[in-house]
């Protein structure tokens, strides 16, 4: 039975919150096969559903889209998509070609562009919506990011992941242990199908993703993935300086170019992901060793030295797989001056760089960074690794961007 | 039959000359049965050995040495060696520690101290000297060098083939195809002895070499070196820009921190190693096509690319196993700036790095890069690679030093 108006909660707006996430270790090497590891980050996407008078209303300022739509207008748009699908298709699966063309269509997209990032978030939006919800329901959603958006950093995945939270909360769906204003806990098995809800919708922006993102932003904390299997793992306290070079940078273009090298020079290219994929294993035996409790200063000490010694090595062999760019190169250098490790984070050739900050680092030293690699013209953020992943609260604590 | 005068050439001075070396793939993982490959400079060292009054005079500018000894000396040293030596023991044997210590004492060296570059100069002239010479003959040898000494550049091992050569034509040990003032084409049998007798010297000055250096001196051209066997390859035309980072370094303390690297990180280590062969390997076959005389120029563009894509991974490699430099990371960043490809070369941690002069290459552009770089605190060279090994010439040519 699916609710006609909305739950109690819903009276008062409902935030939901999903974070970003950075890859640490196992750019490019996860596309063969290789173990990778992700972390989620502080920087999250929050999204306030809140009734609205009839219409669906749909603010995501980062992609430039500000629209509403009446209900009339989404019954019409549900009778079309009605032949595609059958009676209570309310489970997980991906937007078929037919239903695609249809909300193409509905947004008025013009067939076979590419489609820009506020088509893609419209897509998403309303493949969800038609999919959990069986019949339109009135509200108004705004999106708000703290993570630059497109930029590798999982607001793709934070965002459907946001969507799916809420949709499948409104649809009544899924069953919260507890489902009062504050929903802190969430179910394994609520967390499931927001996961594999906006796995699907990822599909939408990203072709064939690894599933990676979505899991870190439903789950947070770090995911090691490897050959299609996911596990979850509890991090140790990590901080990073995430940093953008303004330089941007095609997934898929660094992904082909791999692709090129390997397929030229794979007797050059098979051990550098061989190494790769036991530097990965490496890292998870030194952060497990982290969590140790009972360890003293003097061992985190060298943990993390042996940490930032396998971000040196990872930074190397990615650059000499040929997806590092002077500008990250001049990140790192700048980074090293100041007696920290740095390497590109995600695809490269462009794109985000991240900084390890040790435990104990002096905050002057941090700044003296964050000075120079502004100054040279960089963006920083400094964000904790590893942290919550989807939360529920119905307070809207305003955000803070940098 | 030993002469107890100098042949007749030796009236007038003769200069004998031997190329330094530079690696091009190879450092380190060649120390793991990995090959490698190195190349003759046009830069190179000069022996002039001429006739003088009784005395031998010894002036090794470079290394500040500027000593003579008379014959009586000389005797009196003789006669201290005979007793650790078999009557005409004047083949290719490496020095034993008794002998180290009548050559010690000899020239002054007190116990134990680490030797400078003068006294294992020294040492390494009276090795060859004592060895070669069944008796004492008077002569003066000047040395003067284009490279600097004691900076990886083969500067020892040219200094120990020119003695080898000038000592060995003085002793009659061997045959000249013809001994006349014109000596350039020396017999096979006479380089493997020069070679061999260099080699001996450059385990007073290195320990335990590998046997490049004193080939590579010796023969000139390209020396392609595996788990011990040494193949002399003729190269193509290779142009270079030799660049000195000022950055001391100290060959056997990298070698120690890559084995410290590898004894703990072996499983991300040894692939790189795997890799860094293969490289070399590939490399190898693209020396080869180059050297077709019947290939275009988009072909000879297109290898010389392919060369440079190895030259730029070869340095991530170096960088990755920990052997590269601030210093040299900035010379790779500047030689990218001005459309170059570069890397270190020797064993890193400062040194020299090298950069890929392609065919056709605009001067102007190779000399704002110099600028750049001696700007920047470099200093520069341009050099051919691959160039001839040991000659010898009755004509004194003033070298040009940069």
């Amino acid at each position: 039975m699916l609710p006609n108006s909305f739950p109690e909660p819903l009276v008062h707006p409902v935030v939901v919150s999903a974070p970003g996430k950075v890859i640490l270790f196992g750019e490019h090497s996860v596309v063969y096969g290789k173990r990778s590891l992700a972390f989620s980050l502080s920087l999250r996407t929050q999204l306030t559903i809140s009734a609205s008078q009839g219409n669906v209303e749909l603010h995501l300022p980062e992609i430039s889209v500000e629209r509403s739509w009446n209900i009339s207008a989404l019954n019409s748009l549900y009778e079309k998509l009605k032949e595609f699908r059958k009676p209570c298709d309310t489970k997980p699966v991906p937007m078929s070609e037919e239903e695609s063309n249809v909300l193409r269509a509905f947004i008025g997209i013009s067939d076979k562009k590419e489609l820009q990032k506020s088509e893609l978030g419209l897509i998403a939006f309303f493949y969800l919506y038609t999919k959990i919800l069986a019949h339109p329901i009135p509200f108004s959603i705004k999106v708000k990011s703290e993570m630059p958006v497109g930029a590798g950093l999982g607001s793709s995945a934070a965002y459907a992941v946001c969507l799916a939270a809420a949709l499948t909360r409104i649809s009544g769906q899924i069953n919260y242990d507890n489902p009062s204003i504050d929903l802190n806990k969430i179910s394994k098995k609520s967390l499931e199908l927001i996961s594999e809800w906006a796995f699907c919708c990822e599909k939408i922006v990203h072709g064939t993703p690894s599933g990676i993102d979505n899991a870190i932003c439903t789950y947070g904390g770090c995911v090691s993935f490897k050959s299609g299997k996911i596990d979850l793992i509890s991090p140790p306290p990590l901080t990073i300086m995430l940093v953008n070079t303004r330089v941007s940078r095609n997934t898929k273009t660094m992904v082909e170019s791999v692709k090129e090298k390997y397929t030229r020079l794979p007797s050059l290219m098979e051990p550098l992901f061989t190494s790769m994929d036991n530097l990965a294993e490496t890292s998870l035996s030194i952060l497990s060793d982290m969590k140790n409790n009972s360890i003293s200063n003097d061992i985190i000490k060298l943990k993390f030295s042996q940490l930032c010694e396998l971000i040196d090595m990872s930074q190397c062999l990615l650059s000499a797989i040929g997806v590092s760019h002077s500008k990250l190169d001049n990140l790192i250098a700048i980074a090293k001056d100041c007696g920290f490790h740095a390497k590109l984070t995600g695809a490269g050739g462009g794109g985000f760089g991240i900084i390890l900050i040790p435990p104990n680092t002096r905050q002057q030293d941090v700044k003296t960074c964050m000075n120079v690699l502004e100054t040279n013209g960089f963006d920083t953020w400094i964000t904790d690794l590893g942290g919550c992943g989807l939360t529920y609260s119905t307070s809207y604590d305003k955000m803070q961007f940098q």
